[in-house]
């Protein structure tokens, strides 16, 4: 069995999407996180749903933890304005280089191995320079050990 | 708004829960991760879906993950196999040792920078001794960035 033997249909966004839309699609659809592909088509980043809540996040209690305790309450809305003013590419600007993709071909043991050393909760199927799909960790979980079996 | 407003109920597991029980939950309901709590009843671990997926790599594998490509298949049945003869304390093994957990009063961006500073798909959301539900990223999302705000 191969990795796009098991891909699935999934919404990708470009880098220039509102990160308001992106998280929008995340909390709607209660994804595990997004794939983000470049001009060219190919994946650019995949963002795991943790990734965009850090942006949620002002960026002196990023750097210190113990403010967030002190801080009280911040509005929902002031946290919106802060997505609703920034794109996926500015969710991405500490992202690592390594993708969470694997190619069509490559064995479900490669896509879990690839997913599990990079902790990513969904990995891309790639062929070519074209995204065939995505396996999330549930679904591989759901393959492997589902009711079906 | 508190970290115990946004709580949802949420499935947990124990120690000696079955792995294949718990990897059947993720996949079933397509959870980001699950939440095991020790004799006491406290969160004992936040395990991400993706760190149940490790569990399915041979071990030489995740020693050097270009092994993966020479391995060629690997039956589901071994894998199905693996999980069933582990339990959730098995799947642990490696885990760091802080958890995604959060007081029931703490402030929403403390939730938020938790979750982000930990990388964890979910949060834990406690009172005492006692687990009042989880927020996941993707809940903590759709709050923020919903279509009904």
């Amino acid at each position: 069995m191969r990795a796009a033997d098991i891909a699935e249909p999934y919404p990708v966004v470009s880098l220039d999407t509102s990160a308001r839309d992106a998280a929008r699609m995340i909390g709607r659809d209660r994804l595990p996180g997004l794939v983000v592909t470049g001009r060219d088509g190919r994946p650019a980043a995949i963002l795991p749903a943790s990734e965009v809540v850090r942006f949620m996040v002002p960026d002196y209690v990023q750097d210190d933890p113990a403010l967030a305790g002190v801080l009280g309450e911040v509005p929902l809305e002031r946290i919106t304005a802060r997505l609703t003013h920034a794109t996926v590419a500015d969710l991405m600007a500490a992202r690592s280089v390594e993708l969470a993709v694997v190619k069509a071909d490559d064995t479900v043991v490669e896509l879990a191995a690839t997913m599990a050393r990079l902790r990513s909760p969904l990995c891309a199927i790639v062929a070519g320079n074209r995204i065939v799909g995505v396996v999330t960790a549930a679904r591989l979980l759901e393959l492997v050990c589902g009711d079906d079996l």
